[in-house]
């Protein structure tokens, strides 16, 4: 494949294998796991999970703990997977809230992030026992505050905006105006407010300064702004933080070109960041955790559709298949990229050596958005025929619209150990 | 507002109306069905879904008839107030064909079209008598062969992805490679297969040749293509065509500058087509039908959500409301749009003449993509008051991930004869 990029191949030989020319996932080989449970059908890799997680922690051992976030993936096994591992959770809604606790993650290992949260959704986690809100707005305060019980102030941490030093990664949510937390300009206003109601104890700073993030430097850097932040609240209230939230928005490759995160150059680069936590009063005490979605779950996940037709149509292939853009969104660039760039999407089945030639990929929906690849170097296929989408484990199923023109909803399966467990079944 | 786009307030003036500068659909005040079913919600009123479909029917009467793209909305109860003023449907699942039917639509009035039917919907439709199936590819032509009831032929169309004079549409779907039909340039090769299959009876031709139309002058010309190449159908068979579709595809104005589709010029460009079509005896017994969704029931349809905080950042200001991108995602810019542009987004109580200024308006995800509006033009907004989304009765609740981030998925209330009734409840 010398002059192609390889991101495809590389993944395979990374998380996964081929036995006989066909794509293993966790030892099990995908086309039984799509003749047992149908497709199109989401397979997770547990090991793979759980190496994602390792690795992290490792890389950043010594100076922050590492939770999951919900929103990329919210099937409770999966979650269940991260909690044994060690992993607390970020949640984002009531029924977030809900999946965790059913994956034994105590609620004291909760946090609840997001912009809007419904005064329901508050009061039932508050209720819960939750670890911390993140308090993103004026508003929010007071209404935290009112659904603390008598006596039991609710922990909270204030979500800061920040200014244009922290921005970085694929999406920038700092250093402009944005809907998301307190901008910084702002932050010991908001510390005081937050300070004068005794219903709410401050406990902490959350930073989220971007998404898909895949340099270590830029990384460093928000994370380095975020301890300023904090050493600034600390200073603030005239006592050492507790909790100091940094964010996820670690990063996976999805596209020709992408270079993964460089971990190692992570882990080398927190020495002056570990010195700087030790040295202040105000910040060795606190917590300090990251909490990624996308890069602990992205890259255990497969999405499998089965090839319906191929057809040659004015000089292109369309390979023509049951799983489109209602179940992986994200894959047909519909959600966030200006462009469509291919996700890596390999044939299931592929003989040693066979020759390549691009093709489309698309699914069943009357529409064009409904492409998966516009140009997926694929061997021949036919009808009966399986291609698999990688980098699916994060943001697929649950970000995209399943009921769009009524098909069924997937499955998912966890492959955990050399055996497949149906984690949600297929619907509809 | 001199020198500002009106589209919104011109949509009102059209199909809404404010009382005490409250927002009324079909007679009835937003805010109250908001209280009485919660936000966000969706709110359609039947007398603009059957103008709608009045007017068009109208424009086109003499030359064809219409029917409802049921993928557009397949709230049964919206189906229903188009077969109750005479429409047929089209649909794209053995779900929507389910629909269609609870609706009250004799089977032999629905269409199937879809590039990658599943082999359980063929079966399903043809064993609920389906009135035609629309043949996308060669695997088709035996896979629909195959669910033929001994004896009894299914009825079937042939999809022509056009050639390059049929282009028009803000989206277009011919004259380049496609995945949906076949090509025209093997058109007669196509017949002549079909028409070797005894369990399939060849009984017209189906084209689609763009999406969102705004100009009667394109529509006309693809349907005039459409008789071209359905005469080219009937020469071929050399029998008289029983049904041409010429496909949706008509538009409604979502954005600043656009002009709604002219329902005039379309009526007085069909003279030329109607004189074709009765002086070719191929095409005279022919029942041509359009199959329009986003014209029938989009202006039809408003998205209600409630403020929850309101924020100044950075010289910004952010309406954070409980909708969403999870229930809107057209209106967010992630279904098709390569740079975000504003839906109409109005405030639901604005005292007359209030003063006005930009918004965005934004929903609880955690994520930036997550904005209904970039700069709606809006009056001061609190917490607890109501924003609205116009023109969402087509592609908004179906066509978005209401899973994402695990919020409930909100009530749908169709208002008929001045009364509200509850067509969806609010589920999770």
């Amino acid at each position: 494949m010398a002059g192609t990029d390889d991101l495809a191949d590389r993944l395979i030989a990374e998380n996964f294998a081929r036995a006989d020319g066909a794509l293993r996932v966790g030892g099990l080989d995908l086309r039984a796991l799509a003749e047992a449970h149908g497709t199109p059908l989401f397979v997770y890799d547990a090991a793979l999970l759980r190496r994602a997680y390792r690795a992290l922690t490792t890389a950043v051992a010594g100076f922050a703990a590492v939770d999951y976030s919900v929103k990329a993936n919210p099937n409770p096994a999966v979650i269940r997977v991260f909690r044994e591992a060690g992993a607390g959770a970020e949640i984002a809604s009531g029924a977030e809230f809900a999946a965790a606790r059913a994956a034994g993650v105590p609620a004291g290992r909760i946090l609840f992030a997001g912009p809007a949260k419904s005064d329901a959704d508050i009061t039932a986690v508050v209720a819960g026992g939750i670890g911390e809100i993140h308090l993103e707005n004026a508003e929010e305060i007071a209404r935290v505050a009112a659904a603390a019980p008598p006596g039991r102030p609710v922990r909270v941490a204030i979500r800061v905006n920040p200014g244009a030093a922290a921005q970085g990664g694929a999406m920038r949510m700092g250093g402009k105006p944005s809907p998301f937390g307190f901008d910084e300009e702002e932050l010991e206003a908001v510390v005081d407010r937050v300070e004068a109601e005794p219903r709410l104890h401050l406990c902490g700073l959350h930073l989220f300064a971007g998404t898909q993030g895949l340099s270590a430097g830029t990384l460093l850097a928000q994370w380095a702004y975020g301890l300023d932040l904090a050493a600034r609240l600390g200073a603030r209230t005239g006592r050492p933080l507790e909790t100091i939230d940094l964010g996820g928005g670690l990063g996976i490759p999805y596209f020709a070109g992408d270079a993964p995160l460089d971990l190692g150059a992570l882990r080398d680069g927190l020495g002056p960041l570990r010195s700087r936590v030790a040295a202040d009063p105000l910040l060795a005490p606190a917590r300090i955790v990251l909490e990624p979605g996308r890069f602990l779950a992205g890259p255990a996940g497969v999405y499998v559709a089965r090839v319906r037709a191929v057809k040659a149509s004015r000089g292109s292939r369309f390979v023509i298949t049951d799983g489109g853009m209602h179940h992986h969104l994200a894959a047909s660039g519909n959600l966030g990229q200006v462009v469509k760039r291919d996700y890596p999407v390999v044939a299931v089945a592929e003989a040693p050596g066979a020759a390549r030639a691009p093709a489309a990929v698309v699914g069943p929906l009357c529409t064009p958005l409904d492409m998966l690849a516009r140009a997926a170097p694929l061997p021949d296929l036919a009808a009966g025929d399986l291609v698999a989408v990688l980098q699916s484990g994060a943001y697929a199923l649950t970000a995209s619209p399943t009921g769009f023109l009524g098909h069924p909803t997937p499955a998912e399966v966890l492959v955990d150990d050399g055996r497949a467990a149906l984690i949600r079944p297929r619907a509809g």
